[in-house]
């Protein structure tokens, strides 16, 4: 019988976990909210119940250890989180040891977009290159190098984190304390607040007086409406601006959109080309192909399991 | 005796070459100004002149490499130079194997800022760390990274070009065909222009009816024109904005200072550290140190000495 791991994917939202073999399948998956209670403790037993809901559910007692993805900048050496800020409750947590102590599995933790960079490289979208980034589109912007087939983490764990590149000097306030981020001009959050600009001056099929999200802009821009056409446009060359930068400071050969507003692809994706052709040389904006991630939710928790399976292997 | 190589600084004005050996001591210097006429031919016959003047004042037959540093995209695996700004004649030419034919010794070629950034990272300021970047300001910026002690090159052997991250969206055309990039904020040639900018609006005693050069500006901060310090505070702003991109991307433990512009590094480096602090992660920007280089004009003959000291050995 083949090797087979645990892999948990630790949202702000919803905890996810699964069983899954050396061959990237799925045999069983679970999932609860994840608790709010500003407690470490209650996260870690919540893992620990879905832990042994997943093993009872295989059978299996050969499982040896859990991969968790998790949105947080960590100390990967001592398995800390350093800050988590949607689970702020692990901020300085040594998670690692504490699932360690709780489950009696072996525990490796991966930064979640990291995580997914890694999913893709192994089963998904960047598979057979070895060198690519991924960008994940969501509520924020978040990113995942891979160089010579290997996650790029940097001595404090905290590489990859390509949504705080800056694309306007004088830009938006960021949550990270910078401004004019990618993050804030290419997240879901951030097509909201550049349509509700371009709605103020231009109209809109959108009815600009109750919230909308995202999804809305999108829906308006298939019905042409004009100022939200604009706004995936000039979401797209801030993404593009900050992807060229990184095609020519990295020399990818492909570049992985993933996360929520990649289901816009084809209102942006010709604005960021446009952006990759004028702006990044010739010969590696040749080279570096776009794609759509294919792992949808399960690109962390398909890295996770990645790096669990390498345990007492080398670690990617 | 120990292994001795031969190592070539080839730049748009001067060639420069020395005999190295393996604890990287340059034995022997000898330099010539680079051929200007267009044709490959003449830039291998000055190099082989060169050679031969350097084995000859060193008496020694075991040279078996040279490493050739050039300013220029170059496709390593084939040995061909895709284009040298500078050194138009070698555009598409198959540089390596036309000096190996010429000389009859082994031949590395290697980008000169990546080659730079090796011999720092070999000799120089950021010896003893295994993650770097060195940005040389000079007439323009290149840029050089070592990851896990290894020189980042890309598929394409394009990667490093740091100088033409964009800074401002709607800045200042670039001579690599997009515009805003830092290179027209942070080299010698853009201070000039900012300091044109400023004079002409603030007054400066600088005498702006006649040529000046990023030194008279240096010159005239340091003697308190505000003019001219305004113009270092915003170059460092813009130099500072791509670093923290850099150090948020890459989290590396040094950043290399080096070129021409390095030497008005106390008129700059307060705003670069400002933007750093402002806009970088916490963890990774109290992580990483700047250092003024230390290898000055040899850091690439040192950088590409070693790399034909390793020939044989893995290449780093």
């Amino acid at each position: 019988m083949g090797k087979t791991v645990l892999a948990a994917d630790l949202g702000g939202t919803n905890l996810r976990m699964a069983v899954v073999n050396e061959n990237g399948q799925i045999e069983h998956r679970e999932r609860c909210s994840t608790p709010q209670a500003n407690s470490a403790e209650a996260i870690v037993s919540a893992i620990a119940d879905l832990a042994k809901l997943c093993s009872d559910a295989v059978g299996q007692t050969n499982i040896k250890v859990l991969g968790v993805a998790i949105p947080a900048l960590m100390n990967l050496g001592e398995g800390k989180i350093d800050i988590a800020p949607n689970l702020p409750m692990l901020d300085g947590v040594a998670l690692e040891a504490q699932l360690e102590k709780a489950l009696g599995l072996a525990v490796v933790l991966e930064n979640d977009a990291t995580a997914a960079a890694i999913g893709e490289h192994w089963l998904g979208a960047s598979r057979g290159f070895e060198n690519s980034i991924c960008v994940t589109l969501g509520t924020g912007v978040g990113g995942g190098i891979i160089l010579n087939g290997l996650a790029l983490r940097g001595p404090d764990g905290t590489a990859g984190e390509i949504g705080h590149i800056c694309v306007e000097p004088d830009g938006h306030p960021c949550g990270c304390g910078s401004w004019g981020c990618v993050e804030q001009y290419a997240s879901a959050t951030a097509v909201v607040r550049l349509a509700e600009e371009l709605i103020s001056t231009c109209g809109s099929i959108i009815d600009a007086s109750r919230p909308f999200n995202a999804k809305d802009v999108y829906d308006a821009a298939k019905n042409g409406d004009k100022a939200a056409i604009e706004t995936f446009r000039r979401m797209g060359n801030y993404l593009g601006l900050a992807l060229a930068g990184l095609v020519n400071t990295l020399n990818p050969e492909a570049i992985v959109i993933a996360g929520g507003m990649s289901a816009a692809w084809d209102m942006f994706i010709d604005a960021v080309r446009a952006q990759l052709k004028t702006r990044a040389f010739r010969e590696p904006a040749l080279r570096v192909k776009l794609f759509r991630a294919e792992l949808a939710d399960d690109a962390g928790i398909l890295g996770v399991s990645s790096l669990a399976l390498a345990m007492g292997d080398k670690r990617i």
